[in-house]
Order: C-alpha cells, then structure tokens, then sequence
C-alpha cells in the first residue's frame, strides 16, 4: 500500500493533459485549486497506514491474500459491504468533502460481477482479464477513476441515432491488438487525482448501439485524453493566498469532463466489447454500489452539524431549545442516511462470481433520500450560522489594520471567543452550503450515481407490488 | 411450540376479569370486538408452524437448545437481532395490524440484561430467577405483556411526591413469600391475549422512589388483576354481523388499562426490588427494543401500498403519471423505515450478559422517523383512494333490495371489476387511516414505546457531538 | 332570512326518500346520526341573526336591495369575497366540521357568470330563469345542494361512450315544459339538508357528449330523486345514547348518493341544455369558488389547535418548549392556509356578467394545500394529545360503578383538572382526526372540490411560464 | 423622481469611506463587484419613469400631493399595501436579486407610526420633524438604508452590560444642536448605494438602556461612517472580466458593516431619543413592514422557476411528466409565498396615524414561510438543471481554441440550442442556488427582517389562542 507521500509523487510522474480557466495546467499537483482535491485521495492512504482504521480502510484481497486498501478490494461477505459504507462515513468526515475514490472501487466490484456473468453466456474471457488487471491495480494501490456518464446529445435518441455519433463513447476502429475509441465522459470526479480511468457505458443498449457496448481501463495519462476542469462555486478563493474564506482549508473535490480523442486501448484492458445485451447489468450494478457509497455524505453531515454545533456555541446560545431542536433533527436526518446505507450492505447478497451485492431497492432508497435531507441539513445549519455567514468581511479585511480593527469590535461576541475562530466555522458552513463543498454535498448528492428520477425508477422495478397486492386483497376478503 | 388452535385454546383457560363498554366479559375469546384482536397473535403462532417461516419464525433456545418461536428468545448474534425486525415486517404485512407479541419479547431481552447487570453490582440473584422463568416461558411457548407505562399522574412530580401515592405501581406489602403491589399501567396492547403480564417500572428514579423500582412477572389471570378496554375508531363496527364494513375482516388489536389491586407476587418472580439505580437501564434497554418492534408497521404498509395500488387499478387510474409517482413515494418511505430497523439490527452489539442489543441510536431515529411516514403514508394512501372512501354507503345499503341496486349501478368503474371488490378495498384503507387499524399505524406509531420527543432527548444523548465538532474544528484550522 | 328554528321546521315539511343502513328513514330531522350535520346547517342560519356577526354572515341582495343571508348572495366586490372567506373560518370553528352550505353559495355563483356567458354567445335567456330563481332561493333564505360529480363509470372513456349511459347526468326526454333526467351525484355533502338541488355537469364535453352538458335546480323532494347515506369513521356512535364518546357533541356532516331516477324538471329551472361548450366553464368557475371555500378547514384547523392546547394544559405540559413549538407549528400552518383564501379573494376580478370571482390560480394554489396541511395538523394534534387518545375505554366505562372507579383514579392528572374534561378533549381530537370529523377534515380536504391532481393541471395551466422564461433569459443574456 | 441615470449621477456625489478586500475603494459606483448591486436598486428608478408600471411604483405623497417614488411613500389605505408586495415581487423578477430599496420604505412608515405615537404618550414633536425630513426625502426621490442589526456582543446581555458598550449603537454626547452616537450595524443591505441611512434600535428596551433607545437619520457620507463590505460567495466571478460565469450578467446585491465613529446628528433628524418604551414598538412595526416586503423573494422565485423550465427545454426533457410536476410543485411553493404577502397586506388596519400597517401574525407567517420554501425551490431547480450546473468549466475554456471545441461538440444537446445558451441559464441557476444571489434568496430569506424563531414568537403571541380554546371546549360539552 501506498503512502499519502508516495501517492503525491506517484501522481506527478503522470503526464496529464489538464485544462483550467482556458490554459492547459504545466503542474496539476501543485494548483492550488485542485490541490486540496488530491489532498481528499492522498487521505484514503494516509488513514489505511493508520492502525486504529486498519480494520476499516484495509483488507485482504481475495486473489494474493496480501493487505490491500480497501478501496481496491472486492467484497467477500456482509462485512465487507458493511465496512465499505462505514469507510465512506469516516473519509467524509475526515475531509468534508467528496475523497473521490469510491467510484474506481465500484466500477471494479461492479466488473468482477459482470465480466463473470458475460462469460458464462458468451464464453468469452473478460473475467480473466479483468481479474489480473485488479491484481495490477491492488499490486500499485491505485486510485481509478470510474467513467460512466456520456454527454448524452440529444436525449430523446439512442446512441447510434445521434446527429453527431460521439455523444456515447464508442469503438471506432478494431485492430489487431486492440480497439481505438472516441466519445467523452462527462462529470468525473477525482479525475487528475486518478493513475486509471475505467469507461463503461452509461445505459441500456440494443443491438443496433452495439459499438458503445463497451467497456475497458486506460492510464489516465494515456494518448488522447484530455481533461477540461469544470468550475465550482468560489472556485477561485483559493486563490487568494493565505486565507480563511475557503472554509475548509485542506480538503477539496473537482470534477472533469474527460474526452477520448480516439485512444488505443490494448485487448488485455477490455473487459466488454459489443455485449450490449450486459450494458444495463453494468449500469445497474455500478450504480447500485455507487449509491450505496453516498455513505459519505453522512460523514459530510458530520462535519456540518459539528460546525452549526460549534456556531450555536460561538453565538452563546446552544442552550437555546429551538437551536438543540434543530441540532437533534440534523442528527436524526443524518443518521436517517446512515441507517439507509448500513441496511443495503447488511442486506446484501453473493453474486454467481463470488463477488457480494448491495441490496438494490435499499441502496435506491438510500440515494433517494441523499437526494433530499442534506438540503435540508444545509437549510438547519444556516439558520443555525446566521446571516453573518453570507455578510462577513473578506479575510483581507480582518487582516487591514483600517478595518481589522472594527470587524475585531464588532464581530466579537462572548468572553473566550476569539473572533477569528467565529470567522473560521461560519467560512466552514458558507463553503458546506455555498461553496465549494457545496458541489459535492448538494448538487452531486442530487445528480451523482444518478438523478433522483433514476432512483424512482429503480425503486418502481425492484419493489414487490404483487406480493403487497396479495396481502391487501386477503385480509379485506378479496378472491380474484 | 403451541399450534395457534392450543394457543386459543390456552386463553380459554384463563380466567381474566375484563371490562368493556361497562360490563365484565364472560367470554373474552369469543367476543367480536377482541377475537380478530387474538386471531394476531395467533398467527405469530401460525406462522411459526410453517416450513417456509421456520427460519425466520422460529430459532433455537440457548437455554435449552430447544426449538422456540423466536418471541420467546433471547438474542444471541446480529442475526438474531436482524431476524427480529424480518419478523416484525411479515407479520405486520400477515395482519395489517398490530399482533401484539413483541412487547413480551423486548421485556423478556432487556431484563436478561438488566438482571445480569443488577447481580453484578449488588450480589443479588435476579439473572437466576429470571433464566427460570425464561425457560418456563419458552417451553409453553406463551405471550407476555410487558407493562411499563404508568397513568403518572400529575407529571411534573416524582413518582412519591404524587397526591396519589398509586399513579405508579408500586409495593404496598413486602411478605415472606413475596410482595404485594398496586397501581395500573396503561396502554397495554394486546393485555387480555397473553398468558403472562411483566411489569417494569416507566421511567428513571432516585431513591426516594425506590418501592417504585419494581419488576416483575405473574399469569395474567392473577388474582386482583383488571382489565379495562380501550375503545377504538370504528370499533363496533365489528358488533354489525356480517359486513365487510370492517376493513381488515381477519385481524386487530386493542389496548387495556390493567389494574394491580393489591396483588401478591412471589419471590421467584420479582426481578427488580428497590434496585432505583437500574430503573432508568431497564427502561432504556426495553425502550431501544421495541423502538426497533416498530419494523412490524413496514409490514403495515406494504399493506396500505397494495391496497392504495389495487384501488388504484380498480379505479382505472394505475397508469397515470401522478398515481404511479405516489407509489413509488410510499413504497420509498416504507422502505426508509425498514432501512432503520435493520440497520440498528445490523449494527448492535453484546451486552455482559451475552444477549445482543441494537444500536440505541438507531432504534431512536428507527421510531422517529416511524413517527411521521405513516402519516404521510395514509395522507397518500387517501389521495389515491379517491373520496369514495368516506362517503360510500353502510354494506347493509349495498345489500337492501332498494338500495344495492343503485350502488352495484353506480359505484360501477370498468369492467372485470367486481363493485364489491371495490368497496372492500376502500374500506381496508378507511380501517389502516382512520378506522380500527389506525389506532395502530398512526397513533401507537406516534406514541408507543415512547413518543417523539423520547426519542429526540435520546438522539440528543446518544450522538457523539464532540467528535463532529473536532472535525470540523480540525477542516476550518480552529485549534483550542 | 329563516331562524334555525324555522330552518328545521322547513326541512320537517320536505318528502325526501333517504336510506341508511339498508332502510328508508322515516323521519330524517330527528336520526341522531343525521341530526347534528342538520345543527351545523342550522348554525348558517343562526350566526346571521346575530348582530355580532351581521356584517360577515349577511348582506344585501343585487337583485332585490334585502337583507339576505350571504350563503344566497351573489359577490358584487372584492370584500363580498373576501367576507365569503372569513365567512367560512368563522363557521368551520363554529362547528368543527363542515356546515354544507357553501356549495349551494358556489353554484348560485357560478350559474351566474356563465349563464350570462351563454346567453351573450347563444343568444338564449338562461340568464334571466336564473335571476328569477336566485330571488326564490334569497327570499326563502334556501339552503341549495350544488350537485356536480357524476360517478364516471370507466374513467378513459367519455360521458357518451360509457357502457352504461347513466354513469353522467343526462337528459333522457325532451318535454313540451321541460326535460327529464337520469343519473346519480356522488359525494354530496349536505344533501338531506337541502332544500334545492342545483346539478351541473362534472367535465369539460364535447358535441358528442351535448345530451350530458345539462344545469338545473330542482327541489330536493322531488319525485324520484333518491338519497342514500354515506357511513362516516364513528357515525354509529351517534347511537350509542347519551354519550361524550362523539368527541364534537353538537355538530357534523354527511354525505350521500343522490340518484335521478328519471326526474322531470321545468324549463324555468333550466340553465344548460345542450350548451356542451360552457360546460368546461362551468366547471371552472364552481371548482375555483369551492376551491377557496376551504377556508372553512382554518376554522376547523383553529378548533384542533384549541383542543391541543387544552389537552396540553389538562397533561401538564403546555410549557415544555417542543410542545409549544408544535403549538406554533399548527398555527403557522393553519395561517397559511388562512393566507390562500384571502389572497384569492383580494386579487379577485369583475366578470362580464358584472359577478366577481376568485382568482383562479391562487384559489388552486390555497385548495393545495387544504390536501397538505390538515393531515400534519392532525399528526402535531395526536403528538400532542397523547396516546391516551386511542387508549381511553368507553364512556360507559366511566359511568360503571366497577370501572368508574378506577378510571377516575388513573387517568387523573394535576388537581383542578376534571378527568372527564380531559376525556372530553381527547375523543374531540379523535373525532378531527380520526372520527366523524376527520372524513371532512382530512379526505374531505383532500378530495373535495377536485383533488390534488386536479388543482395540480390548473396551477400548471393558469401560471405564466413564458413571462417567468422571459425574465430568466434576460438576466443571463440570452437573445432569441 | 429621479431617472436611473440621474440616481447614478448623484451616488458619485457621495463621499462616502467604502472598505473591501482591505482596501478603500476609491469609485463606489463603477466598482465591478458592487456596481450590479447599484444597478439592481437603479431598476427601481427605471421602472417607475415606464408608463406600464406607473400605476404600482409610483403614487401621490400624502403630504405634498406630488407624484412620487412608492418607495418613499407613506401607505394611505390597503391598495397601498398590497400594490407594495406586488412592486416587490415585480422588481424582484426583473432584477433576481435583492434591490435593497424596501428597507427604507419600511422604516419610513414605521417612523411615521411611532413617531406620532410617541408625541402622544410623551408630548415630544417628533412627528412634525419627521414628516419634514419625509418630504426631503420624497422630494429628492432618495434611496434610504434602514439601519436596525446591531452586532448585539453577549447575546445573554441587555445593551447596557455589555463588556463593550458600544455593541449596541448609543448616544455618547449630548450637544445642543444635537447628539454625538457610536456603534454599527451590521448586514445592512445596500448601504453604499443609499443617500440617506436611517438608524433604529433592534431590540425592546428597558430604562437602563435608554441611551440606547435612539433612532435618527444621516446623510450616508456624514462624517464618521465607515463601510466594510460583506464578501459573497462567487463575488470575485465579477472581477474575471467579460464573463458568463456570474450567471445574472445585470443585477447583484451587496451588504456592510456600517461603522458609527462618533458620528454627528443634528436635533431636527432625531426621531427618538431615550424613549425606550417605544423601542420594541418601532423594532415590531418596522419587522411587520419588512416581513412583507419579502414579497421580492416571489419574484425572484419567478426567475428560478423560468430558469428551470428553460433549462428543461434545453436539456430536451421538458415533456417528462416527473419535471413537470416539479415545474407545478415549484409554482405551488411560489404562489403560496404570494398568498401570504398578499394577505398581510389585505388584512392590514389604518394605525392612529393614518398609516396603514399590515396584519402583523400574517406578515410572520409569510416570513417563516420564506424561511423555507426558497430553499425547496432551489434543490428542485437544481434537480431539474442536472448535474452539469456545477461541473462545466469556465467560461475562458469555452473561449479557448484548444477547448472549446470540446465543450461545444460535448455539450450540445438537441438541435437548435445554443451551447453558450446553455451554459448561461445553468450559470444563472448556479447563481440563484449558489453563488452570488443565493445570499440573497436563501441565506437572506432565512435571516433577513429576523431568524425563523423571531418570528415563531411573534406568531405565537398574536395568535388568539384562548378563543380557540373556548371554541373547541364548547364542542365537546367542556363548561368551566
């Protein structure tokens, strides 16, 4: 297992091609904006070399039996489904942001199931292949990026009825030793933060879209990807040099859209070529364990109801009823969240290839409600905070000695207090709510591992109605 | 294990004195308004019989080895734990009500920790006694009611500062063979069904009220014992003969005051005595409990969803947009709720005494949230429904000569539907929100084992707000 | 204008053929069950012979300058409606259920818009007839029934393509004096109240449906109209004697099937016929008036908050800060609703026919939530009554001498409380929430005057999307 | 009346000491970051020179019977009233942000309410000095900041023993042609795009505090006042330059710390001076006006619902029956914000004065519930943009050749629609729901014109609740 340092300097042999406000990036480990996001990963391996979370973060891998990052390993059993979630609640909380590592760890679960079950119906080798890339992948304790979702065009048509046929990442070229593929993938979190990218389509596919039917992994520095960093809310704070008004002032996320300016990729790194009869398996399967990985959005909570917390008491009034009555309903939707992704893990299954599955209806259920409370988590804590969160001085001000002066007066509030700190967990809360961590814990919670819509549909498919309708029907005497 | 014929036959045994309507009941298990209410808790006996329950239904005593229905056991492992809420949630959906059961198992699990942790503090032998009568229980394999509410009086006092030293039950009489106690309890669910009623005290004492700190068990028809019953919405709807005005035709429940005048219990069945300082575990202990019981109204909404989705099919309306959306909206609240029974299952550990507790926490915010979804629930399960529900004539109309006609014309939808089909359907859900069974699934929801604000002062004592506050302390860079 | 004791003896005089329970009621006025939603008619009348309320509950007829009571009146202005609003809070408290009179008041005004409007683009005199019968209703001081949803049989299909024909109101004869009709209204509340019947067709038609675009008045006794009696949650306990188990003592409502077993009607009563192009408008302006008639569900709404609070005190627990915050709960819900029939009254406007109307949009918008808020009233009114609520035995319980006793002795809370006033709060919360009350209070909300869809296709009709589109792609810089 | 263009002619007049970013700025006005806020309250100017809006910005000066500003205006009847909340809600949509104006029309009708109220009680002539500075105002169509928030120290004390006197503004000189203050007042919105700035107390009074009980008006460059700009989230998006990346190109909002050093107040501009039994009366006045006047936030809730459906259409899913519904759902939360600032106007009452107030508990109700719905609105705007909202890059990259190209090809969606078209309504939405204007619609809305819980208490002491008591205990026979 890696290091956080040795991760660092792993990522800066990378020969990314990264683009920001316009200009390709020369140094993307050392931007500013996107360095608190490598800081996020480069905590998934600092936590894994600590012994009080060695039994959390770290496992044994099922193919060599050596110690792995968990998030490089396969479930075994309940346990590990069970840890996954509480790993996700513990980084979340240690960053306060979206750690961007899950997705790989999903796609490669998600993998193992599918490349199994695609070689049982078409005698083909995916699994193979796919096991001894995992091997290679848990061997370097690499962080992989997930790629999913394509820019989709026009919705209301499938992929090979696209004016323009890019839309959904696809083949374009079949040679000898392996494929050349074009398209971009939209939204990838953590993606400069990654050694490897793994593409799989992003829906249901018939035969007529059997050239998206697939699915394969590339360095993330290889020929022909491009990254284009997308811009968040107070983005450019970090900026501003020695400051407070970032919030959290270690810990960030990024999201990117990657474009496949037709990359080769090598036969031994496909593990999905034309079965488009198994591109809405995959989907389902990743996006089961994807949601069930929105556990950290509970360690987020954490953070916010310790700052709101914190907030009442820099206020002087955590003793007032209606402030513990908001503080006690922050918790109870947020251990609402961590009921849901607990229970889709402890009720999990074994997959045909060995590999255990998240509850599928529970695990919806569980995004569903990501969907909802952390707005209203948010909305708490800012009546918690107080309107000085959104009208307090820039740090440059506090830091004037015209003004510092008075914000040092006037923001000062019970003996004991220092203003600073005040000004610290109300940025904190501003960059939870608003800011940049705001992306993460709102937005993504909506839209990330799919829509809310996404999650109905799922959960109109996977409930029982019949077995409801029978128990109705026998107690009010119906025989039909 | 009792065949749920024994088990009826059992209750005719007894020889309980109870009132209703201002008169005592010469034959409690004949009687219309209770039998569907003892039909519930036979079927805890039904089930436990057969094959396809037997896992869930049924384990093996770690007492004896034997096979029991698992509402007698004590549990032993996480999956004991989780089985018990997968039981809850099957019969909930078997009964559409409340079958009354659980509350003798949560009693019977809290005091085989509470009586342990009393032995090891005082030298005392409760555990002893208590294994005893544990295994008496288990080998007739009875139902017991465990009592904890008392009328409290006027609230704002301890239980000896009471006008009425009796609004609490209490010893008056400490003999050689035993003691003699006094007072009530209210709101016992399922009283006049069981075999055996154990007492607990209701809430934390000090030692001024320690002839308070009591617990102890006695057949339910022990001499100086009286049952009250409550009335519920619609009750005597069942007293019209044959009609399916009733809504559930099969099942119910009710709810008693059960009166202690002056009654004697033995030694060998008292296990709490003036022991104050382990009042407030117990409550707590059985409180976590049966907050986790509350799995058996998820089983409750399965049936109000398959009753809401079969009127809506019998009103030709299934396949509009809205109607399916507030399906999957039931369906998704109703499968929050299970994801908090199971987590706080999943998630419980092992008391000294080797029995499994869930995780306190969990339960808390489990009962919560049942708190509020089933009313919303019903809110949707009514929109659904259509405003036939309530204003659909008596089935004596629909019977008459002169007025079925009119109705079998009118309440007509489209073919293949039986008009009485419909009106049965409708009257299931008028019982599950307003009727008989709403006194279960949305009043008891509310208040049983606790009303919300219980829970609430428990989120707020059990959650770790220092550890948030460090967190966020930490991101924000406020160092104390 | 009558007194409510002439009203009464009015009613006596009428032939009306009701059955309930599957017989004809020989003397509706005085049926128990019948006979306390006859009281909450009768206190229309009472409260307009009050000086105090003179000024909301009267005013003075466009047609004749009398005195007449508001129910009757046609809106002349802005505070007409705005009256007609408070009008219904004042009568909803006054009652705690629904009084039945304001869909008489709704029609009388839709007819006189919309026979205006026909008559202005047919060139008949439905206007005329209509005036006419407005001063017969105002001088006799009417309670008229406003009659318009007709069963609807198989609801894909319309009125002219039902299998049976009689699923919709529909004339069957044409008559040298008049025209004979046949069908049934469903859900008419008050109906045996009455003295007229206005019918209206219940959707929008089109040529083929033109035997069904049919609007007349007919008195409520005449030959071959039939009633049959919905069953109410609790309405046999109106039966049970002398009794505070009823909850709300005085008052109630009811609903019945009103059958038009071919019934002849005069052309002079006649205000649509064969006009299938006004239907729609019709519908339209009755649904918008009635829609903001829920104004009386504030007055019942400020009933639950009264009995909350009183139950609170006689609990001893109206200080504790989270029962007070429900308190304020209930009434900042119950305030906004009050705000939605305001508001669609104050931004009312003239139509031609010189009548004033609501504003369409906002009294959709009020109805909304009239299907929202009573249910989380009723939910914070059981939260704060307690469980004792469901729990509490019969009357009769309390009026034993073996019972009595022991009821009075536990369910006694602080001194200066009489336990049965503590009784008596508690079954009139049950019966809001629950009971008789609870079918008007809370499905009654919900489906009557169109349920939630319903209001739902209005807002989305009635709102100005392109104006809002137009503002928004300003602001961002977006030319088309 | 001032033109837009003369109201920025005169604010360059201004000498006013602006501090942000630790700098003084040397041009308020053309400052990229507060210069959108100046032209937002310009639109207030604009709109009442445009002939289609003369009727609801502009009216007649009850004092001089000239045509003036309605912002300046002293409501004379109910249409005042109610034409204030439509004015709110139209500039609200035209600017989509906070156009700061209202807080001076709101003082300046509290004033004229107390000040008269005070010379009654205590034979002062305030009201004469008022009506005189009133007539300055209104002649030169001025822009006044009313200033209430003081920073408030030790929220546990009263003014008067605060360990710094000065967290609280108060009087520290008496002179004889006037009075010497020192203090601030934070979150005042719009403060350095105001001529005059108009100081009350922000809390009730006892005689302690009576130096603290003063209220005046200034001139917003006199001698001593020192403004510190509040930082936003995104403000520095401003600052990059020809951008689409601020998402409303046109309008901002803008908040300070307003220090008082020392500052001089002339005798005829003092409008309370120790008379701190009237304190509480022109802080409740002044928060009634001002819950009100969140009227704006329905406008602005038009922008977001047109942004929505917009984004909808671009994204080519504006058909799914799960968006429209949350279009409708959006509209209904909106409209019922309407219903309340419509009501509180309509149902407001003439003051001693002659002023008309509005309906205090509807102006609380209305508040709260804009504490509320606004964020609803947003998460539903958000899930209605998706995801790309917060992942697409900036704007730079769509202008740079080497990216571009990408963006354009990638985030094309159906024909017809502009990518760049794109791209600024999900700016705009960003904005609204993050970045610069979601303080102003979400953080605002929860704290401006008091916190939820002011106005929680203000509902619970203007509620009637003992007439509620005594309606509910008269239904159910309770007579004490």
């Amino acid at each position: 297992m890696m290091t956080p340092e040795e991760y660092e300097e792993s990522l800066r042999k990378l020969d990314l091609v990264v683009y920001m406000f316009g200009k390709r990036l020369e140094n993307v480990v050392d931007n500013p904006i996107l360095r608190p996001s490598m800081k996020a990963v480069a905590k998934t391996y600092e936590l894994a070399n600590l012994p009080e979370y060695e039994d959390i973060m770290t496992t044994r891998s099922h193919i060599t039996g050596k110690k792995i990052n968990r998030f490089t390993h396969i479930h075994q059993n309940i346990e590990d489904l069970v840890k996954k979630s509480k790993m996700g609640r513990l980084l979340g909380r240690a960053t306060g942001c979206c750690f961007q590592r899950c997705v790989g760890m999903d796609t490669l679960n998600a993998l193992s199931i599918v490349t199994y079950d695609i070689d049982k119906k078409h005698g083909t080798e995916y699994s193979k292949r796919f096991l001894k890339y995992l091997e290679y992948v848990q061997e370097n304790d690499f962080t992989c990026d997930g790629a999913m979702t394509d820019p989709k065009g026009d919705r209301s048509l499938p992929p090979h009825k696209q004016p323009d046929p890019d839309q959904y990442v696809h083949v374009v070229e079949e040679k000898e030793n392996g494929i050349v593929v074009r398209g971009a993938k939209a939204h990838q979190t953590g993606a400069v933060n990654s050694h490897e990218i793994i593409v799989m389509p992003t829906i249901a596919m018939r035969e007529e879209d059997k050239d998206y039917a697939v699915s394969f992994a590339l360095p993330s520095d290889a020929e022909g990807i491009i990254y284009i960093i997308g811009r968040q809310s107070c983005d450019t704070r970090k900026l501003e040099g020695d400051t407070i008004d970032t919030g959290n002032l270690l810990y960030g996320g990024h999201e990117a859209l990657v474009v496949f300016d037709d990359v080769f990729v090598p036969w031994e790194r496909v593990f999905m070529y034309k079965e488009y009869d198994f591109a809405s398996s995959l989907v389902e399967k990743f996006a089961s364990y994807h949601r069930q990985s929105y556990a950290c959005k509970v360690g987020v909570g954490d953070v916010l109801i310790g700052a709101s917390q914190t907030a009442a008491e820099y206020n002087g009034v955590e003793k007032a009823s209606h402030i513990k009555d908001k503080i006690v309903e922050m918790n109870h939707l947020n251990e609402t969240l961590y009921c849901g992704c607990i229970a889709c893990a402890s009720e999990g299954h074994k997959e045909p290839s060995g590999t255990y599955s998240v509850n599928t209806l529970l695990a919806n259920v569980h995004k569903q409600n990501v969907t909802r409370f952390p707005y209203e988590l948010s909305r708490l804590a800012q009546d918690i905070a107080g309107g000085l969160m959104v009208t307090m001085p820039n740090n440059q001000d506090f830091k004037s000695p015209e003004t510092g002066k008075w914000l040092e007066k006037y923001y000062k509030t019970k003996p004991g207090v220092p203003t600073e700190n005040r000004m610290r967990i109300l940025r904190l809360i501003e960059n939870l709510t608003l800011g940049t961590a705001a992306v993460g814990y709102l937005t993504e919670s909506m839209h990330g591992a799919g829509s809310p819509q996404a999650q109905r549909i799922m959960i109109s498919r996977t409930v029982n109605l019949e077995e409801k309708k029978r128990a109705a029907k026998k107690l009010c005497g119906i025989e039909e």
